[in-house]
């Protein structure tokens, strides 16, 4: 098949399913699913269009055209993405081995449609891991002085591997604001803990201090500050006062893990539209 | 606002969004929400669409001639609702009080947006509730001789009160074929227990029996067979050992409850779609 | 029956539950049900017993000079309660009707085991669900000139009606730190937000504004520091980016009314050892 | 450490905990936790302890007698189990890898304290991962005439490694009698769906036919009929319409995970009681 996904952002006016659909009926591109949303304080309207275009009675080139005129004419943004292109993962961890294994496991099964070119880790602890799976592992230790440096080396295996999407996946190092603001978008963070509660380190400690009866885990994108991106996806478990800090360490890897592979399936497959600090994710 | 809410069935084919949303685009009839479901193994399109008729460019029959034309084009079967007019509610109760009091106040409240002209009981049991919310409340008690006779007397009332929709809440009598069919599509039943499993009499005890570590309820759509119509919405709550039956009961009742609001909720919203023995139930 | 709850706390040694169980032997006091729990970085023992007091071989003032015995053999602290003894509720509200009707619900279904002999209220609101129910409703407006002298009444009514716990079913006024300290460890107040995030006023607001896919209800005791008091239950519930703010408090008020009234029937059933800012709460 | 679990059941009376816990004491081994649990209905009685035996005023022995003069007073059925000795698992697999993954990473991180000898298979189809964890892999194959000769071979291995608990981790087969009566109460099986709902085959397909609102999944130990034996753990996840038979399989491998490995931690570590079709799962 050969598939696009649409995105759309307007002001909310009368007749932009109608427009939209219209216009994609003429070009014979086949809508296989359509959600759309509304903000009514803001009075903005989102759509997210899955259409096959293997029948096209015109070009592509056609059919951009047609979606510019009506990109002016509702004064939208739009995004195109190929569905069926397999996108460029970098795995991005440090020493727990959860997540990774879960990643790799899916990407393997075929559950999580991607290429991973590389893992790329500040510790060498997760390496054996990496050659089980056969994925190229690169140890780039960080410290303060040396940071700078190794970002550079970082970004260019980036480039060298056209990444389209950084998982962070306990990665226990803040890049810095230049690699976050390069990657806007593209950076997945799992944090270990119901955000906005818990941010920082070591939440599951803080949780343990406060006394809570449900911990959470917490998939968001990375922004400038810490913590405080987007969230894409949350879920909790409820522990009690039985709970040792390392019983809520243990509990908490199920939710961990199911969050991340939901957040980034739903980033994969084009199902997130970023809109401020929140996120719209559509279904289907 | 004058809106309506529109139920669309049909093969898949290309261009039915397009045609639809078309037509109510040349309408003048302003949609808020759409929202679009395939069967992909039997090549079925469904469709919820809510629009905003009150400042139609035609007639509002103008509309319905439009919608039968498309009706009779695209093979699809169609429902048009009156999304503001308030549907007449006939609660069903035998002794538990819990689905009583809070059909009653959420509808006191508004976050049920219906009429409930009338409740009907086997039992006297709770007739002061129902005159703490001062709601008619009739008698009907039912033994194997009387049973036709009283179903006659029901449907009496279901009849001079214009009943839209008939909630079971927890109402301890089977109805028989006859009305059943009659309100087939608008009769909601609660069910204590997590259908298919635990179906008929006394489901916590079963469930007791049988070891279960999660009880369920279950809100459903009542056919000739017992407890086995189409699901609307079900809940889970986790019990041990530690729990007896009566206890068992006690902590289902919160899940009962949002279950049955939530259910009613979405029927008298129009979300709910029937297909055989499942539902589409849309989101907005 | 006439039974006890048996409340121990003491440094961690050998032989605690031996003494215990051992000493309600000779005394052929009939132990119910025996929890335990250890904090092994403090070191310290936590044990509730619920023993049947109705055979005992001497007398309860026996049993009281044994227990103190072994207070100071093993420097415990130890807290006796009549299981069978109803406490008096205060209830306080404004304006949100879904606790108060839970509460008042429940404990007249004989769910929550209390006499409830007042409520209070800030405004007048809820006074017609206080008849409905025939509990005496005391309107106690506060303005920030007021409040002093208004809290002294309020103090009285607790007084006269020898209150021994304290509900703040959505009370939108701050205690004053005296009452919360005459009544420590007797007040539970229900947060719709799930603490420590979203603290103070309008949490389902700042949950919106932050992007959260999950919302959550926490009751707690009060203490002195606004919503911050050792945490007795939390439960949760998924949003999406299609909530409004509205939509947020209807889906939270299911939570917020479980998560009060589990809390409620744990404290009444003497289930809670406050230990800091964490709660241990036992099962039976 | 050298610690015990010992598993108590006798028939309800007084003074049962003091008896217990006065023979440890005056042994010198230190109670590290207790919990009991009453069925009142049977008038039974059930404890378990874990007793650190390191300072033993005298020898094991003595406490063995001391233990069985208890077990004649109190016609009690004990089990004596020790807390440090790991347990032999084998895993029995078809085609789905999942379950067999998580189980040897979870060995292999510690959190799942065993040893596990072999995998035994009835396909292929996974050598390659128990390669990557370094465990022999045995196929297996299994057809009507082969069966009985080859469960001899299955016998076999499970002798020669001392096998003391059997995990089914969706192996496609069902052992013949013979097999489940020598190892009953030490066969664990995953079902993937919402037992008693669902036995048998494909219950993702039955669940979506019957158009379920919530899949769930079954950790139970296996008994002669299918699918019916003592639930150890269950688990469940939320679906809807959209959800095709293929997408309730991947949403459901979340929770068939957690609940396996949860299931197979609480009998390594002594925490299950088998009471007829009933479990009694103690916590700590």
């Amino acid at each position: 098949m050969n598939s696009m996904i649409l995105h759309i952002s307007c002001p909310d006016q009368q007749g932009i399913v109608a427009k939209f659909t219209g216009m994609l009926f003429e070009n014979k591109a086949n809508i296989l699913s359509l959600e759309q949303h509304v903000e009514p304080d803001e009075n903005l309207f989102f759509m997210r269009i899955h259409a096959d275009l293997s029948n096209l009675s015109n070009t592509e080139n056609q059919l951009k055209s047609d979606l510019q005129a009506l990109q002016i004419q509702l004064d939208a943004k739009i995004q195109l993405h190929n569905y069926e292109k397999k996108q460029n993962v970098a795995l991005m961890v440090t020493k727990e081995s959860t997540p990774l294994y879960d990643l790799l496991i899916q990407q393997k099964s075929g559950e999580l449609s991607c290429n991973i070119p590389l893992i790329i880790s500040n510790h060498n602890h997760l390496k054996s891991i990496a050659n089980q799976f056969e994925v190229p592992f690169h140890h780039i230790s960080i410290t303060p002085e040396t940071k700078l440096d190794q970002e550079k080396r970082i970004n260019q295996l980036f480039e060298n591997h056209k990444i389209d999407l950084i998982i962070l996946a306990r990665y226990m190092q803040i890049l810095s604001p230049s690699l976050v603001e390069k990657y806007s978008g593209q950076i997945i963070n799992i944090h270990h803990g119901f955000l906005p509660a818990f941010k920082g380190k070591m939440p599951y400690h803080q949780a343990w201090e406060r006394g809570v009866k449900i911990i959470g885990a917490t998939a968001h994108y990375v922004t400038e500050e810490l913590d405080d991106g987007p969230i894409i996806e949350q879920d909790v478990i409820s522990v009690n006062h039985q709970h040792s800090v390392s019983e809520m360490i243990q509990a908490g890897r199920n939710i961990e893990r199911s969050v991340l592979t939901n957040s980034v399936n739903a980033h994969l497959e084009h199902r997130i539209i970023l809109h401020g600090k929140r996120t719209i994710i559509f279904h289907s």
